[in-house]
């Protein structure tokens, strides 16, 4: 078998086969194919496609390209989300606890955050003593006692995706159904859990920007996993607009202690709870969508969440009282205002997380630090009416020179016009196995 | 400007601009861009295309990554011929001397060949004493003096396309017409001559497999010549059965030296005088096709063609009398018979071409040797009517042990049905700035 043909092969349209898939992604982690020849034809898959076999096959690969983590130990049905991430998206902060108060064991893996602001991992590592890196004999210790642990991706989980995503990120391959589908759920389904599900965002803020795209992702994605014999379900949520109103690492926190408090914005709170609720039906805990909806919001409401969030905290050495008295902002801030009178039209994602990230939230390169408490507190948001020079959103950061940038890119985030626009549902679809649901 | 960047216009099908291409161009002709992010581009390029304008600058560029050849110190409009490649094509050792006989001095640089048999380079040297590696001052001073002078390509034309040539052949990114149509021109124009023949061959044996395809390729080769001022034209010529009877180097210099003593093949005869009436069409000669295909048949008929071939060995240190006695052939022989009667419906040239690689006529890597006297003749052609156990063709090698690859390949290239085929045409259309004239 040559890599030259199974290029060729792709760039004629032909679909793959099984053992040509392997091929490839065994010798390019094995650094026996060449960088070039993997560029090629990962920019062939762009332009010519995966079908529903290619893409199950890659996937298979790349997952057995590494460790996958064994759960066996942990009574019960395991329970993973992934988000294809957003601005301002804590969910995990907020649904791990309610689902596992659903007496549901939550033992998840997270990325660190590369762009925007952090990740869950970033997040979490705002709150002081909070370990994320944990061995995987711990890792399961911890859920087993205290039903929930979010814990850093381990070494060698799938390393295939690590290196080809490496690869497409400079040589823009990125946008592609198949290739983004595979990586995500070589990824998930090593991660061990039994069930995953999966938030698809969608909108200006999000990878798709299209509910048609988001919808075709979240189906090539639940069709590899029942190819897996894994429960998967996907929810796709708007990411039109930031997620809440708090962007930045312990701004969220924050956020999301208030939302598990019962006093969140509603956008997010209603994400949380449909999420959880999916989740919970994933479990088999109840028998509909409705019974899931009453246990995640009773879970708020009973206090028995924001408990879970805390004995989690604990297990993995953070400091829950200075959870209680509330994380440090960063010492600086400057209020963004309106710089004219009437309702806020649309405020885009995408240019909200950019602000963010001028203020030291995120990481432009891997090796940046991260402020922790640097970020913004959006103050109105699509839909509200503002008078010219009235706060829209407060920024925060260590170092006066940001905020240029950031002004710069509120400016061009938010556009103020007439009148409201109609307003836009949260969680808009939900897809399984047997279809779209749109809700 | 940033490499990502570009590759990412072209996958999304855009054009790129100018200053894009040349970054590219000499970014990688310098390395700074890597080649997995140049393989990526390239495909982009094969799948998305690109437009006349792209083409063009895109030559130009890699024209200008290197030397281009002066020679403004020869008098007189100088014509240079391009083969797209075949098998059993001599025609540069014919159609030279014929023109250069009618007064247009030829100043040739040709490539040697990888695959097939040699190139005109290796065809040449097969010829006792021969020189092709000539300076560039005695090469003009022998085409001053003579007319006419073959010599291989030196070292700095285009290495840009050197370079990307080199990617693409191990990347199944060598089918794209803008980018063979851009590498050819690139070298053309940097080769120096005033006006360039292009022969684009067509057919089982050719890159371009169908007369459309042809046709387009000569139309972007035409239209990047006229926007570089220089007179190109195309002429598109069979290559579904090989050229004339002899495949292999000496071979083939002793069928040109036939065809320039008025008794070689029809089909290499027509096509050779075809292509010289073009280039002197282009250099002004005459003023229409039909009084320069006289000029070109008269130089044949008087002999002054076979003495100009004689005078270019001559100055290039060629043994002219060892010429005239005949080359050497390998000195195993063993002819290939029908394995049935009837009619030969189809002499596939690509597996010819193989037969004659097999027998040690062509190189399969870069640095292997040429056997001089190996190839084929062929003794029977499509048309022809064979009966069972006579000869279609004698196989030439110095090693017995590669009979049995060439009798193989034989074997698949040559079809025997009840009725001989429609006759086709050898030459087929003539493209130049004015269009398309079906001959």
């Amino acid at each position: 078998m040559r890599m030259y043909d199974i290029i060729n092969r792709k760039k004629h349209g032909y679909a793959l086969t099984d053992d040509e898939i392997r091929f490839f992604v065994e010798g390019f982690t094995k650094s026996e194919i060449p960088d070039y020849q993997a560029s090629a034809l990962l920019m062939a898959i762009c332009l010519k496609g995966m079908d529903e076999n290619e893409t199950a096959v890659l996937t298979d690969a790349m997952l057995h390209s590494g460790d996958a983590a064994d759960l066996s130990s942990i009574p019960g049905v395991k329970v993973d989300k992934h988000s294809t991430g957003g601005v301002g998206d804590k969910t995990s902060l907020i649904i791990g606890p309610i689902v596992a108060s659903c007496g549901v064991p939550v033992a998840k893996m997270s990325g660190r955050g590369l762009g925007f602001s952090g990740g869950t991992v970033d997040k979490l590592e705002s709150i002081p003593g909070l370990r994320t890196e944990i061995g995987s004999e711990r890792f399961r210790a911890i859920v087993r006692q205290t039903g929930i642990a979010i814990i850093g991706q381990s070494g060698n989980i799938a390393p295939a995706d690590k290196k080809i995503y490496a690869l497409r990120d400079v040589t823009a391959t990125i946008e592609s159904l198949p290739l983004i589908a595979s990586s995500i759920m070589s990824k998930k389904l090593a991660a061990g859990s039994d069930a995953i599900l999966l938030d698809v965002k969608t909108g200006s803020g999000a990878f798709m920007k299209t509910l048609d795209d988001s919808i075709a992702l979240a189906q090539a994605m639940v069709s590899i996993g029942s190819r897996s014999s894994r429960r998967v379900m996907a929810v796709i949520t708007d990411m039109d607009a930031p997620l809440g109103n708090a962007i930045g690492n312990a701004l969220e926190v924050e956020e999301a202690v208030d939302t598990l408090q019962g006093h969140g914005p509603d956008d997010l709170t209603s994400v949380c709870v449909e999420l959880a609720s999916y989740m919970l039906l994933l479990a088999g805990v109840a028998k509909d969508i409705k019974e899931c909806r009453k246990l995640s919001q009773g879970a708020i409401k009973s206090g028995e969440a924001l408990n879970k969030l805390h004995a989690m905290v604990e297990a993995q050495g953070g400091d829950v009282s200075a959870l209680e008295r509330g994380l440090a902002k960063a010492p600086l801030m400057t209020p963004f205002t309106a710089a004219t009178s009437g309702y806020i039209t649309g405020m885009n994602a995408e240019m909200c997380g950019m602000a963010s990230l001028a203020l030291g939230a995120g990481r432009a390169r891997k090796e940046d630090s991260i402020d922790y408490g640097a970020g913004l507190i959006l103050k109105k948001k699509t839909r509200d009416r503002v008078e010219v020079g009235e706060t829209i959103a407060l920024m925060y950061t260590s170092e006066s020179g940001r905020f240029r940038d950031a002004k710069e890119s509120l400016s061009s985030a938010v556009s103020i016009g007439d009148a409201p626009p109609h307003p836009v549902k949260t969680v808009l679809a939900a897809v399984s196995e047997q279809g779209v649901t749109m809700l």
